[in-house]
């Protein structure tokens, strides 16, 4: 393993260092500067703009919990395991600039099966001006993958989960159940390459400059991203504020050919769920993405699922079950 | 899963709010406060001090391949999850400031092995008051733990392994082998419950203090903790910084009734390896630690084990095979 680990870490690194800058982001990039990246015992970043501040996340991505590998393409995983990272830091509204990687590869991961699901983790890198720098390697028996993501947000502005207040309205941007229409698919393994929602549930879009663009000028209150699903996301968003939510369900923008269920308990969809004063209007859509109102918040703990009817209902927290 | 998957984010959660600070660390502890912990999309740090810098490492522990549950106690794998994050910000010289923890649990971790694993890991937090401040959790079939560990450093002056010079002298602390002798005791089943090898293995001691004494006293060159046996890691060392080295094999401080072959080809020491200019010489010990010249940092790229006879021959590299 040695030899080899030494091997797929030098292709690791060579790919890494051809990580692009995305000039455009201005303030939020130039406030932390790579000083060390990926070859020592830890990466080190100078912090330039005392304004700004550090976001950290990491997120797991399981062999047998989130994926299977007889199913999933080797690129669509890289794509999400980094996606998945940006997309909390799009959650907090800030600018992702670093990412840090810890592999556990199986011996089913060949050189071929390494390359392609590096080839899809550095294209979205690319895209977002992400660098690699760092991680870990180990070998084992299931493929694992751990990223870690930095970021950078404007020093106490940032979208907390726990900022939701009585009153403010719920919003949710794009459409819902997606991606676990998708994955269905994938896993009954009837679908047209184009099968729209096949490609959201294999390369999900982190919505970053919705994010900065919720921040900096809608100044939303709270916000996270749906990973779970709606049903248990909102319910942590609630918890961590304190308060209770009316969902309406016939304002849910459902995936075309999704059903209700899929949209309320499905995950992966990585959209923003968010709040906003109710005086503040925000634009139908932005950069096509849909910006949907679908409830409010209220005071208690509860959250009710208010039906086509009117009738008021305790909604059910499931979650996605990630087993495939 | 999800219900389960909220209650052990609790329990963490509330054990995280307990960890205690260590005022001595003074500015490097100053220098990065926490304005948002578990519970969010993502962590955020605020910069205080513009001369520390930010060192950021993450270390996976794989069931199967580096620990076998029957074997290996869940208190000492929670130890050892955060000891190699601690010991690759020893490494570098820095303070350990934050953790995050991502966990990968298979059905057979029940209530009590976790207590157990976290009652571990929270103890040497606590030691060094470090504060868990974020994570992620999934099933699996296997148990993996990737632990994140952010540190500061005054800025540019960290001990990194690109800056070891033709003419130094290379030195080690503690003695080397002794984890690679426990983990045969361990996995044989014969042993003490005072086993020092075993103990070495089972609950490894960042040299965190001695790291910030390298940087700040001795003015160490190039350092390393050694994670994966003398030989890999002195080959990483010298690899990072275009040179070679030669080892005396009788310099070497093998662990009490380790053998040679343990002492460079073990791994998970987790002691320092270091260079200095040959004018600076360190104390013999430092906190109780023996500080031992090992060899010489050489021109070229070869790595040479010097025999008690004044042989020279090629220091084979091999590394410490995790498996067990």
């Amino acid at each position: 393993m040695k030899q080899n680990e030494l091997f797929i870490i030098n292709k690791i690194r060579h790919k890494a260092s051809q990580s692009v800058d995305k000039p455009e982001l201005g303030a939020l990039r130039r406030a932390w500067r790579l000083r060390l990246g990926i070859g020592d015992d830890a990466a080190a970043l100078a912090s330039l703009d005392p304004r700004q501040e550090l976001l950290i996340t990491t997120d797991l991505l399981v062999e047998g919990a989130h994926f299977h590998r007889r199913r999933h393409p080797a690129r669509a995983l890289g794509h999400k395991v980094l996606a998945r990272g940006l997309s909390d830091i799009a959650a907090m509204g800030g600018a992702p600039l670093y990412a840090l990687l810890s592999l556990c590869l199986p011996g089913w991961t060949g050189e071929k099966w390494l390359k392609q699901f590096l080839a899809g983790l550095f294209r979205l890198a690319r895209q977002h001006g992400i660098a690699l720098i760092g991680g870990d390697l180990s070998a084992g028996n299931r493929f694992v993958a751990d990223i870690i993501v930095l970021g950078s947000a404007p020093r106490g502005r940032i979208l907390e989960r726990g900022r939701a207040k009585v009153g403010q309205i719920l919003y949710v941007s794009g459409r819902l159940g997606g991606s676990a229409l998708g994955l269905k698919r994938l896993l009954a393994g009837r679908f047209q390459p184009t099968d729209r929602a096949v490609r959201r549930h294999l390369y999900p879009t982190p919505r970053l400059a919705l994010g900065r663009f919720l921040l900096e000028k809608l100044h939303a209150a709270a916000g996270m991203d749906l990973s779970d699903g709606l049903s248990i996301d909102l319910y942590r968003l609630t918890r961590e504020s304190g308060v209770g939510a009316d969902l309406l369900a016939t304002a849910i923008p459902v995936f075309p050919s999704a059903t209700l269920n899929q949209a309320l308990h499905g995950g992966e969809d990585y959209e923003l769920l968010f709040t906003l004063d109710p005086r503040r209007k925000p634009p139908a859509h932005f950069e096509g993405i849909p910006l949907t109102p679908i409830g409010t918040i209220t005071a208690g703990r509860r959250l009710v699922l208010v039906g086509p009817d009117g009738r008021r209902k305790p909604l059910p927290i499931r979650g996605f079950q990630h087993k495939v």
